[in-house]
């Protein structure tokens, strides 16, 4: 599964005009297919549009997201049926849950098809968009404000297909001494940051309490939310934060920074996390 | 509805650290709810999450987008409850729907409640995701490269909420002059563009046969899909594009431009309409 596609273009710059190839990211449709233990029974859980790579990934995440899973012991399989790439079979992964997992789907699954998907719709209290079941957001560590001001630019070093195609968003998992852990990308970057939760999760190291999250783009309530899930203390992101994003991580304990760029930064919530002695203060 | 709401924040710049207000962009979630000419029958359809503004052209963009409505005669009313704003009941549009519609719109449910929502898991080949009705892309005009290369800076310009929270997509549909007809913003692209196309079929005015429409972000294919279905013959993003969008705008017969922004830009499909002899060359 390739994640560059190579096309030809014009190029218009200065004046002049010139044909050449560039390379676009790929964005391909993925069918998370779940299926019981015993194999009796399988369903279509959802279809999201994403950039390949990291599809077992991005499934974990992504059901964890929704409350599917609730750790890496929920999940026997991830099968994607044929990662050989460019054939509309590789844009299936294969869930095997446990049982209550399964059910936990179908119960999705079921709310759904009653017209009130919306779990939001007509209830704009914050604590309904906060899961019930989540961890508690860890409160022992501070990070230096220079120690925030240099992570997007080593999240930007490790972006492999932002570098050809100038088109891709990041979601970093950095410590708070700054060390860049993981990175995944995605041409949607709610689907970056499923990927990097997915990737710990399958290593049962979420809740993710020491870990601060940098994403390339704006900060909407679903990313906060997604950290919440994962008990990530610090979210920072290079852009503007929504209202909602803002009253979530206020609400969810999680410290949210915005406009982190160049020399600069706001932290809408939590802000004692940022602090000039950095390290463990507990 | 308030599209911009103040909040508290600590900034930290060039060593310094200061409390201030700081504007942030509303993010809410909007219940698009379908209801037959004689009030008999009301269901969900959707819920997503928007910028408050615009509900009712983000309503008639997205279900046109979603096929449901094909042109303004398929809209009886569409009606914002309280538009008064800051209460639940403000995050809701109604839309009283001609019966052919209304089937439509239950058929689109019904075949997400089979759990094969997915229009496009397993088909990768481009026609599946252009739409089936849609209008002619028309092909008479032609775009000098620095008309084109002014329209960032115009959408920019005319962005009223982006100045003050640096949060907001925005969609604008410019004439092949270069002139600005229109604008919308939302923290999503798509339902900027989605607010852009309703506002123009609700007075009638798609197929949108004259028309640039320029985004501020990625040119993923949801845009080009929508460009597609309005009959738009030029896209262009000020950033990447994805191989879907280039792909189902070569297939679909629209103009998509990427990267334009300072002296430069890329043309990816359907490259004669950016032409050094602007105007009408029928």
């Amino acid at each position: 599964m390739n994640p560059v596609e190579r096309v030809r273009v014009r190029t218009i710059e200065g004046g002049r005009d010139a044909d050449r190839d560039d390379d676009v990211a790929v964005e391909e449709p993925l069918a998370i297919q779940i299926r019981r233990e015993d194999g009796a029974s399988g369903f279509a859980f959802v279809t999201t549009m994403r950039t390949p790579g990291n599809d077992a990934e991005l499934a974990a995440g992504l059901l964890f997201a929704e409350g599917v899973i609730e750790g890496p012991g929920d999940v026997l399989r991830l099968a994607v049926p044929d990662p050989s790439g460019g054939k509309p079979e590789s844009n299936v992964v294969v869930a095997t849950l446990r049982r209550a997992a399964v059910e936990r789907a179908e119960k999705l699954h079921r709310a759904s098809v009653m017209g009130s998907a919306c779990g939001v719709c007509g209830k704009t209290t914050i604590d309904n968009l906060i899961p019930a079941e989540r961890p508690a957001i860890a409160d022992r560590l501070r990070v230096d404000p220079e120690i925030l001001l240099a992570l997007p630019r080593r999240l930007k070093e490790r972006q492999s297909i932002f570098a050809s195609t100038g088109g891709l968003h990041a979601a970093g998992l950095f410590t708070f001494a700054g060390e860049l852990e993981e990175v995944r990308e995605d041409i949607g970057r709610h689907n970056a940051t499923d990927k990097l939760v997915g990737a710990f999760l399958l290593r049962g190291r979420v809740p993710i309490s020491a870990g601060i999250l940098v994403v390339s783009g704006r900060a909407g309530f679903e990313i906060v939310q997604k950290a919440v899930s994962a008990g990530i203390p610090l979210v920072a992101s290079v852009s503007a934060p929504s209202s909602l994003a803002v009253a979530l991580a206020d609400a969810g304990g999680v410290t949210l920074v915005g406009f982190l760029r160049e020399r600069r930064f706001n932290v809408y919530s939590h802000r004692h996390r940022v602090s000039a002695s950095p390290g463990d203060s507990s």
